[in-house]
Formats: structure tokens, sequence, C-alpha cells
């Protein structure tokens, strides 16, 4: 044994490289995961790395501004005052994109997971024209871009939200039926040819999935949602009903990056005809539209009409909530007994309507969940809300960052 | 940074003994997923390590029992003849036990993958007595050991299959419905402390689970089911209906390990009532009993008694098939839209029924999977039909050896 480890060479400069990239990440996290702002000397003792290595490693990404020095503390023994460090400030930021069926915007948002910029406009984009509504998107973001970086930030990517079927490899989008929009390739359509070939990397993703990433605690802003464990099924109220699972942290993508297309589970095969050609699938119970006009309202109208109407005690309004409610329990436990994850976080048009959703949704879960007597399964609301996937967009921009900074730093 | 690469220490000891079990698990990787004998240069030239590296590596899996040496082939250049590498016949060994709703057993596999020794006793196992059923698995389980052991093999482990909810962590069963089991730790109800106090590990895992592995190509018999793509839903028909996700040749677990319970999805709410204390659920509709009742056959019927009937042209039997092919697909619509996996093994009693169940079947997965128009949602037998779980529970203790052969291997 000891003869061969001697007469092995050491490991070729390909591996070295790798293995400074692996350092530099491993530091990197050290600081972004640190509940408290953090020494050189906390992370030398955290990771088994020395004290010289890690502060050539922490002088590498302070220049990059990807970590900030705070001013130094009084020093508790003789030496030189540590230096707290922590997320840089706005420095390098991630864009969030994204249409939706009812509204269109872009959000800037900082390695501290502040939001920094944003602009939304709210829209009745249902069967609108790709072409014109990718256009305007492109402009709201040229705009923010050009604010930001007039403040001396730097983008490093954005992520355009769509809500419907995004093949992961290659950006396309294959359908997304609320918006009436099919086969199409939408980052050319924003208008930013300038910007990509400066540099921004723009991907495409489902609005469910990134809206899922934005309620997970994480290297971004560890601080936010941190009741929310690491595994969890999020799922998203609109017109449609999106979701996602998220295992430990990461999305559970499936083949193609189609998971959780909740909204099309079967409730009652002998339901409604769905705008995606089948019978009684989730979104014509739970769904918007169906919740409205259960409870006799427009389709125009808003969410918060329909709280009034509950409130007010109008018995369409809790007929069709408890409706909803059965239909979502029932879809929600499919998915319990199919992926074993058993935190449910609601969000889109849910929370509002959780008072009175909560009963028949947790009924159905303990009547149909074959674990439910050994498990909890347990609903809350998404505690990140507003346009959440435009917030996921930009994390998910800015977590590559921070677990990949080498690409962010000077080598030499 | 070439000072600081200068002055960074070697890794420390740890991380030496990282690499070298790294390096180690490479080589007998390379051997493994080799289609056809190789030779240390050709693992050298495959891995990027040194000639020498790979023979001190390779000469310590022989030592081990876990590669053997084919005779050398005539050398078609000057020096000495390449010697062929390939997984050792006969020597490491993992063992298979299932206990199921129709019969118990054992098998022993080695690491080609052959099925060594079994010994499998058909019997009624509905509602049984956990204490009598797991001691006589035992006691086939220590017949086998000794036969195997007689022949100079060696058990790296056991896995035991179970038709019901395993917590992973504990290895406990929660529930098993058909058997009437619950609540039990079942490995020291086999009898078999002597054995386990020799070092034998014996695993609990859901026999659907298993079952799936075991249509994986993979480390151990490559061979085996090479039309398998490395993600695929596996679901397994008899009085329940189990399922496993596998993506990249890995199980989903879910949180508890309890993924898959395909069986308790809700095909219709007004539908009959399950053992599970649930309407509507699959089992109740492509079951064993339910297709065997709804053929107007006695439940302790065989699959090859329903079969015989659809030959005959019973309406009864064609219409209870077409009811669970119909039942099944919806099922499976709602598990490719959740989970967004597209190929569906079907194993268990499906496989002689498919002729009959295929067209249903594919109608409602057209009908219902959101992506059908993208995307190729394929339905296939399971390549490894014949108690599958049990080669899957032996292959899963043999993967552990080859992906960490460290623990075999003398180092001094």
């Amino acid at each position: 044994m000891n003869r061969a480890a001697a007469t092995r060479p050491g490991p070729p400069a390909a591996r070295q490289a790798s293995l400074r990239e692996h350092n530099l990440a491993l530091v990197a996290r050290a600081v972004f995961e640190s509940p408290v702002p953090c020494s050189r000397a906390d992370i030398a003792a955290a990771s088994g790395l020395t004290r010289a290595t890690v502060s050539t490693l922490v002088d590498r990404l302070v220049a990059a501004r990807i970590v900030g020095e705070l001013p130094p503390l009084v020093p508790q023994r003789a030496g030189r005052p540590a230096v707290p460090l922590a997320p840089a400030p706005r420095t390098v930021v991630g864009l969030g994109l994204e249409v939706n069926v009812d509204h269109l915007g872009a959000r800037v948002v900082d390695l501290t997971g502040t939001v920094v910029a944003e602009h939304v406009e709210p829209d009745d984009l249902h069967d609108s024209d790709a072409v014109t509504v990718l256009a305007r998107l492109g402009r709201i973001a040229r705009d923010l871009l050009a604010a930001v970086t007039a403040e001396g930030m730097v983008a490093a990517g954005a992520t355009l939200a769509l809500p419907g079927l995004v093949d992961v490899r290659t950006g396309r989008l294959v359908v997304a039926p609320n918006l009436g929009w099919s086969s199409l390739d939408p980052v050319p359509l924003l208008g930013l040819d300038d910007v990509v070939a400066g540099g921004l990397v723009i991907g495409v993703a489902n609005e469910a999935k990134l809206a899922a990433l934005a309620q997970a605690a994480g290297t971004v802003a560890p601080d936010v949602a941190a009741a929310v464990p690491p595994s969890y099924l999020y799922v998203s109220g609109d017109v449609g009903i999106g979701s996602a699972i998220v295992v430990e942290r990461r999305l559970f993508h499936g083949g193609h990056g189609w998971a959780g297309e909740i909204g099309h589970v079967v409730v009652d095969p002998g339901g409604p005809r769905c705008r995606c050609g089948a019978t009684g699938c989730l979104e014509q119970y739970a769904g918007k539209d169906a919740l409205l006009r259960g409870a006799g309202l427009a389709t125009t109208a808003e969410t918060a009409d329909l709280v009034a109407a509950l409130d007010a005690g109008s018995p369409d309004a809790l007929a069709s909530v408890e409706r909803a409610g059965r239909a979502l329990g029932s879809a929600l436990a499919d998915y319990v007994n199919l992926v074993d994850v058993d935190t449910v976080l609601l969000g889109g048009i849910y929370p509002p309507l959780l008072g009175h959703l909560r009963g028949p949704v947790e009924t159905e879960l303990r009547e149909r969940v074959l674990a439910a007597p050994w498990t909890d399964v347990r609903v809350a609301p998404a505690p990140v809300g507003d346009h959440a996937a435009l917030t996921g967009g930009a994390r998910e921009v800015l977590r590559r960052v921070v677990e990949h900074p080498a690409a962010w730093v000077e080598v030499d």
C-alpha cells in the first residue's frame, strides 16, 4: 500500500484546478449559508482548509464583489481584528422575468436576497400574441437593467418564467394553454439580442417551478422561509394550477422538466371538460375561473371578490370553495401517495382562501393518503407570495454564482 | 495564484484515503460497466489514471474476489499479453429475501448477475402471522446461505422485500395491508441473530422498489434489460399495486421511502371502498382480486385462469380487463403528469394481460397526459418478471459492493 501511494504521481493539473474551484465554492457557500456574518477564521475552522488558503479565496470573492466585508469587530484577543464577511449587497444581481395570464414583469434581486428593482404590469394575457407580449417584456427588462447598471450593479443572468411546459434542454416553450402560446423560442422574441451578445444568459423555466424555488431557504437569502423544510410540494393556483416537487432544496425536474402538472390530475372522470381535452381535471374544480364561476362571479373578478363573497356568507361561494377544496385534497393525496413529500405549500390565489379550503383539503388527505396514520401531511400558505416566480428566477441565477463562483473570479 | 498554490499544503491523510477509495471504486465500476471484458490498459486509458495505479487497484479487487481474471488473450503486439477482467462469478454474492401475499422465498445472486441458488415457496399469506412467516423465511435463508458458503461464496448482505410501507431509516415495517401486518421490526423475527452478529447486514425495503431496481441495467449485470432507459416508472400488479420511480437508475424514495403508492390513486371518487378506507382507489379496479372478481372468477384463481377466460372470449373477463385498463391508464396519466417520466414498465400479473390492457391504458394516456402530443409515453412489460424483488434485493447488496469496494479490500 505505502509503496503504491509513494510511486503514484500527484493528480494532474486539471484536478488541481478542479480542487481550487471546489474550495472556492466551499468558501462562498460558508459565507452564504452562515446565519450571521462569519470571519476567515470561522470558515477555516468549519472547512478544514488552512487559514492561508481561506484568506486567499475570500480575497478573490471580495474582489469579485460576491462577498462583502463588514466593519471589523473589536478584537477579543491580541492580533488583527476579525473582519465579518457577508453576501455583498447591490453588486452581482439576478434578473427574474415573467409572463403570466394576468401580468408581466421583471425583478432584480441581489446576493443578499433583497429586491433592488422591479416593474410589474397587470394585464389580461389570455390568448395573447406572444410576439407583442415578449417584446414588451424585453423593453421592461432593458429599462431595469439600465437602471441597476447605472448604479454599478452587474447582472449575472436572467430567467424567464412562463406558465406552461418548457423544454429545459432547449429553452423552448412547448405549450402554455392559458396564454394560448405553443411551440416557440421565447428568448429571441424579447428583443435583447445585444444584451445576450454582451454575455447575459437568459434561461427559461416553468413559473411554478421558479415560484417553488423562491420558497426555499438556500444559499441566497437564508433568512427567507426559515420555517420551510428542505422538501415540499409547492402548488400555485391561478387560472391553471402549477406545481413543483422540491426535494432537499432542489427541483425534481422529471425527464423533460415537466414534472408537477397537478392541474390535469383526474379528480372525477365524469367531470367537466378541461381546456386540455380531458375530463374532470383538477383545474376544472380548483382553478381560478372554476372557483369564480362556481361562486356565481364573472371570471374577470379577482380573488378579493371571492373572499368578500365568502365573508358575506354567500352559499354559492362557500359551496364553490368546498368543492375546490375536496378536489384539491384528492389530487394532493394522489401527489403525496406517489412522491411521498409531506409538506404542501399553497401559493397563488390559495392563501387568502385557506381559511375555507383547509377543512375539505385536510379531510381528503386524511382519508386518502395511505401513510396518513403514520405521518403528518402539513398544508401551509407559501411564505413568498408576491410574484414568487420573479424572485425564484432571479435567485436561480444567483445560486449558480454562489455554487460556481470560479467563473466570476479573476485567477491570475 | 501560483504563490498561493505553492504555499498551500497538500491534502491531509483523510483526503488521500478518500482519493484512494474513489479510484478503487472508479476501477471497479470500469470493469462492471464494460460490456465486454476489459484490460488494465483499457481502464487506464478510460480513467486517466496511470497504468501502475490501475494495476495496483485491480490486483486488490482480484484479491478481494470482486474482479476475476479471464485467460490471457494472444498478444497483438510485443509484451505481456493483456489479461481480460470481468466481474468474478460465484465469489461475493447478495441475498434477496421476500414475503409477499402469495409466496415467500430467497435468492442468491453473484456479481455477474447470475442466480446461483434460490428457494421459493408459494403460499397464501393474506392476513398471516408475521412471527411464524418470518421465522420460516429465516430458515430458508439459513439453508441457502449454508449451501453457498459451502461452495466458497461469501454473502455481502441481504435485503428483505415486503409488500408495504417500510421506514427506510429504521428498517421497520409500517404497514403491509394485504399481509395484515403493521408496526413491526422484521429482521429480528427472522431468527438469524447469529448470522447478523457474524456481520451479515440485512436491509428491509418495499418489494416494488426492489423489483423496480431489478429492471435497471446497472453495474451488476449490465446485459440484463439493455433496452430499459435510465428513467422509468415500474408498476407491479398483484392483490395490491406497487410502483417505484427510477430516475437515472436510482430510486426516487421521497421523504420516508414511501413514494410510488399508485394503488391508492383516486380513479373515481364514487367508486368502491378500498381496504385502505378510501373510495375508488386504483386497486379496486386493477388489483388482482378486483380483476378476477370482475371476470366472474374466484379470487383464489390465478392470472393464467384469467388469461384462459380472455382467450375463450368471456365477456365478463374482457369487460373486467377493459375496466382495469382504463383505471390503470388514468392513474398512470396522473403519475406521468406529476413526475414526468415517460417509460412505464408493467410487472407482476400485468405482462400476460398486456395484449388486452394496452389499448385502454394507451387511450387514457393519450387523452390525459398533458405533454402527450410532444412526447411518447411508452408502456412495456418489465423485462425481469420472475420474483423480481428477490433479484433486486440481492443486486442492491452487490451494487454497494461495487460502488464501495474499499470495505472489501485488504489495504495493507
